[in-house]
């Protein structure tokens, strides 16, 4: 028996990640730049066990069989790295909202291999194991690092080239996430299946994939000269483009909500006005309102304000994921 | 001294039109096709009186001046056709909100040329009413003619086979269209202008250009078919991928706002549970509900019933622009 604990957090994309060129092996269409996030957390442990016969799962205390074959088969990966077969059991909990938009399946892909690496005392670089959390969820490979972090696209058909690396740590540049919390239910047309109606139906597609390198640039040099209002504009735009690129498929895909439109535009007005603030949101209700430290308590109150927010979450920006 | 007065309803695109190839002669770099509304009207009164030295605008029993401008060319346009050089006070009003996205534009061009056109004994033909109306909003070529009409983009450089005509009559295949009003405050960026920003920023321009015409084929057989079902789809389609088109912009146009959003779930839950309903939305907040008369009660009830609109107009389909 051998058993590690890793934390890991989720990351917020502000150079969005959207569209799949390789559904199998979890390749991305297009690059993507995150931030990671602090006080949001997955703790996850991985117990080896030669005792047990199957992989379990255990999700927030309660048994998870719908998780079970994604978790096993990263395990897998793992496992073949180590030359063992062993089952295990994987016991998860997040402090935060499961399958909502709050990229639960980023942290928990990450926090369960660096668990499982430690378990299996692989000990091996953050590269790989971002190389292997991709295959598990594709925003995963960026949770392995923290601060400010590049996803890169690779050209190998194998994916051995498609990990993340950090751009910019996390204490280099401080920033306040404060997420509207609009609806606490899990999303109807999860990420994957919502990238490849996308792909096959929108005819915004090819421009969306053609426009990311551009895109990915303005971002990574407005982080390297912090420069806040570059980094906001190429955020929003990038966050708009990618719901108008899911929008434009066939039947159209809105994961946006009435009080999420309106905290949106909260966030637009707020930042008219001369706050330090701009917005992003992903495959999901939620709103995340990326601020300055210094405005944090002006975005909270004018988002805490809407009708239908139900909750206002805060984090800075925090570490990678580690053991524990 | 001559005078006339003419009726003209706003017209909702179904197969929208966004983006001008000749921003000039307004030439609309997509056809469309819309349906023309019955209730909602604008009247116009057009006296042309020597004793003016220059033309005058009431509009809703105000004297306007930030309209009179495109009004003065309208009439220029009209004027030159009869060989005269005679002033004008044109009076209109709408018994709906104006520059609201519910296309008071629209009905306002077709009143005005077709109260011109009789009060000059012009007797031009419909088509030639809608290429003179479409000089003054792109729009109101389809607001000449009653029910079911399409917008032809053309070929000619000069915009002379640039009109509007009829597919179908509103009697033939009757519907009701409810629309929710979430704000009546004039939109901040108008169309013309909006169209402009997308055509020169937003990536997916191209895309929306060369994706019209399958969606006009889409719709005009549907109408020709009687064919409820594909209609919504491909006008829902049509709309969220304008609305799309436009949020991809940099900086990006978001028109609608928070109930405008949750009226749209609404209205997808009522068709997915069986009701024959579809949305649509212009460059305003507001969302208009396409539905069989039989589930006009239905559509009413789950609108009204949503925090933030503030009123709900009803209308069936009417006649084109007409002299009263």
């Amino acid at each position: 028996m051998s058993s590690a604990t890793a934390i890991a957090h989720p990351n917020i994309a502000l150079v969005k990640y959207w569209g799949k060129r390789d559904a199998a092996l979890n390749l991305p269409a297009v690059g993507s730049i995150s931030i990671t996030l602090d006080t949001l957390a997955t703790t996850t442990s991985v117990q080896f066990d030669s005792d047990l016969d199957r992989d379990t799962l255990s999700l927030d205390g309660q048994s998870s069989e719908t998780s079970l074959g994604r978790v096993s088969a990263c395990l897998d990966l793992l496992r073949a790295r180590a030359g063992v077969d062993t089952r295990a059991a994987v016991s998860t909990s997040n402090n935060f909202p499961t399958g909502a938009g709050l990229a639960s399946s980023a942290s928990g892909f990450a926090a369960l291999v660096t668990a499982a690496d430690a378990a299996l005392s692989l000990d091996l670089p953050p590269q790989t194991r971002s190389i292997l959390a991709r295959q598990g969820s594709g925003s995963a490979a960026r949770s392995i690092f923290g601060g400010y972090v590049e996803m890169h696209l690779g050209k190998a058909s194998d994916g051995s080239d498609c990990f993340a690396e950090p751009l910019l740590d996390a204490p280099d540049w401080p920033m306040t996430v404060t997420v509207a919390v609009v609806s606490k239910t899990s999303k109807k047309v999860g990420s994957t299946e919502g990238m490849e109606l996308t792909r096959h139906t929108s005819p915004y597609y090819d421009a969306w994939v053609a426009g990311q390198s551009a895109d990915l640039d303005e971002a990574r040099s407005a982080i390297e000269a912090r420069d806040f209002d570059k980094l906001a504009e190429i955020s929003e735009h990038s966050c708009l483009k990618m719901h108008a690129l899911a929008a434009a498929a066939r039947p159209g895909l809105v994961y946006l909500q009435g009080p999420t439109l309106e905290a949106m535009h909260r966030v637009r007005a707020l930042r008219a006005s001369g706050c330090g603030v701009f917005f992003t949101i992903d495959a999901g209700p939620q709103l995340k309102a990326i601020s300055l430290p210094e405005h944090r308590g002006q975005v909270t109150s004018a988002l805490a304000d809407i009708d239908g927010v139900v909750e206002i979450l805060q984090s800075g920006l925090g570490e990678g994921a580690r053991v524990v």
